[in-house]
């Protein structure tokens, strides 16, 4: 497998080098603008990965690499439109650099190159692609309304949250790289583990997230520590914790959770202790190695050498700030 | 070919029977609602028709019509909401009796619905239907984006309106039609003649929509007379009498446009007197007569037998209000 570096460099020309229609600028500027705007590529990574695990050829992969990149950014432009979002990775959003209508057609638009992108790739089984990327991003649009109605609810339950993220967050990973394999014409039995691996990879990845938000480092998660708390998202440890307390605590932390009126810093810091009295980390923790130990497994189930895999293993790892 | 009332019946009985998934509510209410509020669908209807000038199993092209009418309500649900509409076929629009998130999202979901529909097809030419339906939805966001542009503009040119109009409603009919061929294994010399039949229609239908808000019969018409004088819309109309106007009748043009304190009908009937002036209709009804004798030309050069083609071209004149 050629080195992470150098497959994200074939990622970045390849969406250097896609050509958009000149006209109308209104529409292809704002896509081009969204597909410029960095990030870490992890879909369409996983996607070349997958396919480099059967195949050296990984040029042949990179249209179905751009078809996920291309996708994904589609979510996030209308995600951040429903979410009144100002910024994503430093720079305004399309709906505040346009306006609303724009961020609208254009991520339509983003939706349908996705397809075309997908449509040029030479595909050995056509039907299973084409299934696993509408059936993927249909999912996802679930996942989103099921965050949508989350807003509203104190009842979550931790099933129903995975299942959130894992709809949300974890298909596309899983999709990326599932897709890349069958690009590659792999066995089935393999892309189904390869799946599922990312998907386990994904659901650990939200939960560190979740985490992160309460006990991590601000200078190393890149966000305002206690976002979640302050906004009264449903993470994992808020549930967990809603399950855990006693009648007291409950009231405390739902207290908590609708003063308006208290200071940041003090909410963060009174949510955080009640996570404390309830021995919340540890549980996220647990919870968070429960999942990589599925996706270590999914993976080792894959029919190929060790040696062959290490690289997909170090990658997701490395997601998750792990070193071996 | 089966009487249209018959074709008609099955597409309303086979959008009955989709089934959704009954979670999340808020993601396939909307989404059921949209594709029950009726409609002539003219879209799904070119399929089936489309398909039987060459096959009798009708049945086999039922996923394709699905896939052109939820790909349409996916294209309205989304206008709307761009143009603020409030109601659509005498219903609350989603983004009213929902919200607008709701409108997005669900919007998104039927785009993705229209693939999969397509996708359940047993095609024998499946990359050329695909590639056809994909690039034809994103002509239609180009078109769309033409419109808004126009909209801010008074320089447009006849033949840019022309092709906004093309895309942005002709495209859709043309490869409705198309594709219902195509399942059907047509030739590909037909296959076009088809689609350039369907896409004449469109553009005479969409003349026919500009002139009949000026001249038409309220009664017959079914919308309010005069609305795109009202809202200054770029029409045929508007655009040949801007440039065939002398200097006066151009400046007189403009300001009555830009006048917004004048009673409607007043308005209205100022404008229309210019029109006369102009002899702006006789323009329009040739453009119309033209695009429709294009459409003639373009389905007698389809290789089938004049009798096999007479129910198309019924349905086609019916659309357009005219009998044989």
């Amino acid at each position: 497998m050629k080195p992470t570096a150098e497959l994200l460099a074939m990622i970045e020309q390849a969406l250097r080098q896609v050509s958009y229609p000149t006209q109308p600028v209104g529409l292809y500027e704002p896509i081009a603008y969204v597909l410029d705007g960095g990030g870490k590529r992890i879909r369409p990574m996983l996607t070349l990965m997958g396919y480099s695990l059967y195949r050296d050829d990984v040029e042949r992969a990179l249209p179905a690499a751009l078809a996920l990149e291309t996708y994904h950014n589609h979510t996030l432009l209308h995600d951040d439109l429903m979410d009144h979002a100002e910024v994503r990775r430093g720079r305004p959003v399309v709906h505040k650099k346009w306006d609303e209508n724009t961020a609208i057609l254009s991520g339509d638009t983003m939706l349908i190159m996705a397809f075309r992108h997908l449509l040029a790739v030479d595909m050995p089984q056509p039907q299973a692609i084409w299934d696993l990327f509408s059936r993927s991003a249909q999912e996802i649009c679930e996942g989103q309304q099921y965050d949508v109605n989350f807003e509203s609810r104190t009842d979550v339950e931790e099933e129903e949250y995975i299942e959130m993220i894992r709809l949300k967050t974890s298909v596309l990973l899983a999709c990326s790289l599932k897709t890349g394999a069958l690009v590659a014409d792999a066995p089935a039995a393999d892309a189904d583990a390869l799946y599922r691996f990312a998907e386990r990879v994904g659901l650990a990845f939200q939960l560190q997230d979740d985490y992160l938000d309460v006990y991590g480092d601000p200078k190393v998660f890149g966000k305002k520590i206690g976002g979640d708390i302050l906004c009264g998202k449903k993470t994992f440890l808020l549930i967990r914790a809603l399950k855990k307390a006693d009648a007291d605590q409950r009231q405390r932390l739902l207290d908590l959770l609708a003063d308006h009126t208290m200071a940041d810093e003090a909410k963060i810091q009174a949510v955080r202790n009640l996570y404390d009295d309830l021995h919340i980390a540890d549980d996220c923790t647990e919870a968070i190695n429960a999942y990589y130990a599925e996706a270590r497994k999914a993976l080792d189930s894959v029919a190929l050498p060790q040696a062959q895999k290490a690289p997909l293993w170090e990658y997701a790892a490395s997601l998750l700030g792990r070193t071996k």
